[in-house]
């Protein structure tokens, strides 16, 4: 696994960008169509790996040329991305994608038309990018929009400033959306696992009350659906620190998928799996028989299931990975009851229930889901 | 205004909250019916003070009495908030205003009734509470959901962990929600200004080149409209630090809304301007006159102005806050354009556009608005 990470570090970047148009200068050269090679990003090009334990993107492939009216275009913009994700690289720069779409926007020299004028265009052709060349686009010096912080046992070192995240404040160290090893170094780590929780302000509670120091551990949060750079840390953590992770989701169906992404991977970023997913992940809670476990007030916490919940968990009991036992048990005991319970509803027992209680308990006693 | 902010800092919280349960009792043993007296929330008791620059609210009062079947539920309400917050600040945490709503959430013996059945009833007596006891949440040890970074040429002390912003990475230091001076101090400033940005990716740029070092400064950003722990912030930048403020967004409506907020403070908050409101905040841009003044390919980067700017745009030229001639020139500018800008536009010149040329020009020909 790391090895793969290390083929896609940005060392080799500049060298695949210009292999990619060297290609194409080659063919004209030769008189023929310049063409590229892309591989197809649609469901039917992905699958779940049983073996691998994550969601990943077939071998089919389309090819895009350069002499046909339908594809000149998109042609020229994958040029036009390419050629920035370049610069980027030459001046040591990361942007976000938004930027990028202003970076590549002209009009076109003798015409009214301009390069791209959606940014959905330029974001379709960095995905598109990020299959052909084999970098995800954190390696391409692109940055999506950050959330999360991050607190506990490890000292990291983030662009040449050394974080260490034992003494990071209320605040926390506010986790960047590139996370990848140029810009982001483990050093010191004295952690036994990771905790990775779905709400802001649980992650509150977990850091003020220390619970990462007690507990010997790194707690991070990733503000609901946590974005890549909050997952491809994850994975760092767990494939170059050898920790294990464990997901603490609010318990209705969106915090299963929450679960299930961090997990497995999804189905629009399959390709991304490889370097994201964390199929040894561990779900740590809530479960549904929490509330009757941890003597919870179930008339005052308990939220009743909506259409959307209902609909929503029974699409996830179909899941390939949602198969074992107990998971069926876990999903089906949720049905029944026709309940959900936020991270905060262990509030209501007490203030620090969650850092005292709770989670030592279920830790103890090894009372997770895999 | 920094006594005012001494006088509702936490040291005297706990006595206030008693002194209001002490009233309460008081009239209780007098045989009188317990009352409060909470001030007016609506849209008739706020104004624009043209003295102090910014939104306040007036003095209506409205009277609450447990004693009436109308007011009753609430009055307990009132009572149950005001001793969770008593026993944050006893146990010296601070929560989210969500664990809040599950701290006092319970069935009332003997009937089939809650003390709270949904989040917005605690919150609205939450802000019952701060305008009457004379705290703001932050003060109260409540929290709303944190965004934004901060880096640059200040050293902080948050909870005990010593911060230096100089030195907090690619993902900078995360703001938290309260910023009170028990949680946050301010050590060693070399800045001579800040720059709240409303973009997080413009704010990575500025840091990545490290514009804060280069010219001496603090930069944040809010993740676009800034949550109330960066006003807060930048409100005690300008009046404990004396640093000037300068506010960067994107050139539309919004973006002049944002800068408003920061500014005069909000109708919804008036009572919280006197704590949050920044009257000597300027205005740098982008203005509807830049991409004039800086040669932007306009054609690339230039947005049609759609129905709801347009009319956005016209009430905020009647606001009493932007009666300036500039303003008013700045505003009837952009419509006759019929565009708007993105910050990101900059890109289009080139990726370090903004903070090599565009930030350094702007600031050394005073090219601002008040």
């Amino acid at each position: 696994m790391v090895a793969n990470s290390k083929k896609g570090s940005n060392r080799d970047l500049a060298k695949a960008l210009a292999g990619m148009a060297d290609q194409v200068i080659a063919s004209a050269n030769k008189g023929r169509t310049p063409s590229m090679d892309i591989p197809v990003r649609s469901l039917a090009n992905v699958s779940f790996n049983e073996k691998k334990r994550y969601i990943e993107m077939g071998s089919a492939k389309q090819q895009r040329e350069f002499f046909n009216v339908n594809m000149a275009k998109k042609f020229m913009q994958t040029m036009l991305v390419a050629a920035a994700c370049r610069q980027l690289e030459d001046e040591g720069k990361t942007t976000s994608i938004r930027d990028l779409f202003y970076m590549i926007k002209h009009r076109i020299d003798g015409s009214s038309e301009n390069t791209v004028d959606e940014q959905t265009e330029s974001d379709a052709v960095i995905e598109d990018l990020e299959v052909t060349a084999q970098f995800i686009r954190e390696e391409l010096n692109l940055f999506a929009e950050n959330k999360g912080a991050l607190a506990g046992e490890i000292t990291l070192v983030d662009s040449g400033d050394t974080i260490d995240a034992r003494a990071v404040g209320s605040g926390g160290w506010a986790i960047p959306s590139i996370v990848e090893d140029h810009v982001i170094k483990f050093k010191k780590c004295t952690a036994k696992f990771v905790l990775l929780v779905e709400k802001a302000a649980v992650w509150h509670r977990l850091n003020q009350d220390k619970y990462w120091k007690k507990h010997k551990c790194i707690v991070l949060h990733g503000g609901g659906q946590p974005p890549r750079g909050v997952r491809r840390l994850c994975w760092r953590f767990v494939n170059e620190l050898k920790l294990p992770l464990y997901v603490y989701v609010d318990n209705d169906p969106w915090g299963y998928y929450i679960y299930s992404v961090v997990k497995q991977g999804s189905i629009n970023l399959a390709f991304e799996s490889q370097r994201m997913a964390v199929p040894s992940a561990r779900f740590i809670g809530l479960s549904s028989f929490d509330p009757g476990t941890y003597g919870l007030d179930q008339k005052a916490t308990a939220i009743g299931l909506d259409e959307s919940d209902i609909r929503r968990a029974k699409e996830i009991l179909a899941y390939p990975w949602f198969q074992s036992k107990a998971w069926q048990k876990e999903i089906h005991n949720m049905l029944a009851n026709g309940v959900k319970y936020e991270l905060e509803a262990l509030t209501n027992k007490s203030i620090s229930f969650v850092t005292e209680e709770y989670l030592p308990k279920k830790i103890k006693d090894k009372d997770w889901l895999d």
